[in-house]
């Protein structure tokens, strides 16, 4: 089942897009904020930086390439990169492109459009981010404006380790009242030590900073670089921004940005689509992110869990030690688009873990 | 299965498109013959003329929006939107369209396309059904020339109420022998009203009346619309046309306005398919419609039937009292042409009668 989340959304946007094919678009980057001892309790110690890498060519090409030793693969909750995969598997996404906004090693992939845009990591919030904003603000504008495809509709999703902390700093440094509308992506949120982060964060900020100076110490390159590739984009092509509080991050820097420039949006054709487990999170609140927008969204979530699998892993989803990335949600709400069922996905992940 | 109905079909046609998308175009009117007291068992009883626009919303959207009290929705023969609709949710076609062709009621649905031409609902045929046929046949013709699609193919399907009676009038007044060959969409067909509106009918048509002016009396806006598609889109691109006899009366009227302007038909990218209810209908006779054609016609039916369903409403269906429309036909070949089985098309047509 296909749900809405904000009051305003309209179930045709959804409806209009079943059968249509689909670019999945993944967005990587690395922030140094992942690096701070003890904020997440994802990926492999000591390699978190490779979870976009990883997650990228997983997702392409269903082997985990920039790992030698394949034994350091986590063994706790698997990656929401598994159910993407699942997806393209079961009900192929007509293409895939990766944007490669600042990896310390790139996705070792060949044949599929990898967009480089000569980004660099970021540094972590808790000194200062360090990102020159405007001009790569600039370069997600121009990406939106000069992307074109032959498919009908883009999905895009993400990976960034520790994105979740950068994209509530980056919410409250913009002044939005969110405390506590944002969490991690993991059950057991380790919140003195992510809510001390954002605290420094958040005190880099000089009364004077203009928008682009603020977003440079406290955000990271997804949000900076996917605000602009929206305004670029302008409604050209149906866009669906896959994922949870870091999208709707995404949303509010937009948001922001339009309100200090004066400017407009049209979004008929813009939508965010998430999970069931982000949205029944009672540690964060995706609708309420959403309606301190000015513009209207649509905005889904697939009712999918693995209430159908007995795997311990993929019971941790339920459990809600996992939620989003990786565009699982709306790759979810585009194998449902395409007629596959609750047991066929179930199956496919189930084939990932042996 | 798929199955001929007339000796000249080629499977190949149809073999052809296996695997192929599809736009399904749903054509839309209202005749205020439907409202002569006790002409049709269809729909709601004072909301008739509601069903197509109910029809292409569920159609589209899965959900029935132009009628405020939900209790109200009819409790017998249930609508072969169920069929389409199903069929769009296992294996969606790649796009729908609407083509509002006289409608009391526009439904109400966003983002699809919905093509408006300016077209009333037509007047009870009884009294003279008052069309301006040579121009709605312009319209239709306007349309195919310059319809274009990403789609392979095209599967028409219509909803008009009390289409049949049009239908057969239409056919009767242009002079085809054919009587007998017509039914209604249901099984104790109230033939003596149908009769009497018919003869009403065939009475108000004057021995000077070129072929407009007798379709503009008796005929309703699907028909002569249609007719007009057909020969505007002049064979480009791979036609189906989902119904039973009233398809087939509208390939009656282009044989007779073809007859009477000395005109040529290519019809090699086109066809007709429908049910096994209409095929196997002993009150109608298909095949019979068809071959008094003067072109070759690819014509198909599916064999699907609700024999694995233990369900009264979907029963009836197979006690002859529903039999085609809203391209239940045609989406049921489609479904084939897809890889769909009678299991999957049962169970998901079940889950909305709850």
């Amino acid at each position: 089942m296909i749900n809405k989340i904000t009051k305003n959304t309209k179930i045709d946007f959804i409806e209009n897009l079943r059968g249509k094919n689909a670019t999945f678009m993944l967005a990587l980057s690395n922030t140094e904020t992942a690096n701070i001892e003890g904020i997440t309790q994802a990926g492999i110690p000591g390699m978190l930086h490779l979870t976009p890498t990883l997650d990228s060519e997983f997702v392409a090409t269903g082997e985990v390439r920039s790992l030698e030793d394949i034994a350091k693969t986590p063994k706790g909750v698997p990656t929401p990169a598994l159910i993407t995969r699942a997806i393209h598997l079961l009900k192929p996404f007509h293409n895939i492109e990766l944007l490669n906004l600042g990896l310390k090693n790139p996705p070792k992939v060949e044949y599929f459009k990898i967009h480089n845009f000569d980004i660099d990591p970021s540094d972590a919030i808790d000194q200062d981010a360090k990102i020159d904003a405007q001009e790569l603000f600039q370069k997600g504008i121009e990406f939106g404006q000069n992307y074109t495809t032959s498919s009908e509709y883009i999905i895009l999703g993400e990976s960034v380790p520790s994105g979740t902390t950068t994209a509530k700093a980056t919410a409250m440094a913009l002044g939005y009242d969110c405390k506590d509308y944002f969490s991690s992506s993991f059950k057991n949120v380790p919140s003195n030590i992510k809510d001390t982060t954002i605290e420094k964060a958040l005190n880099n900020i000089d009364q004077n900073d203009e928008i682009f100076s603020i977003l440079g110490k406290v955000s990271d390159n997804m949000l900076i670089f996917n605000a602009g590739f929206i305004l670029g984009l302008n409604n050209k092509i149906p866009l669906i921004l896959a994922g949870g509080t870091q999208m709707a991050a995404v949303l509010l820097v937009v948001n922001k940005i339009l309100e200090v420039m004066d400017g407009q949006i049209e979004t008929s054709n813009l939508a965010l689509i998430t999970t069931s487990w982000v949205y029944n999170d009672e540690n964060s609140d995706i609708e309420a992110l959403l309606d301190m927008l000015n513009f209207p969204i649509n905005s889904y979530y697939s009712d999918f869990d693995f209430g159908l699998s007995a795997h311990p892993a993929l019971k941790l989803y339920d459990d809600g030690e996992a939620k989003e990335g990786v565009g699982a949600g709306g790759a979810l709400v585009y194998g449902e688009l395409n007629g596959l069922s609750k047991e066929q996905i179930t199956s496919k992940v189930e084939t990932f873990l042996g």
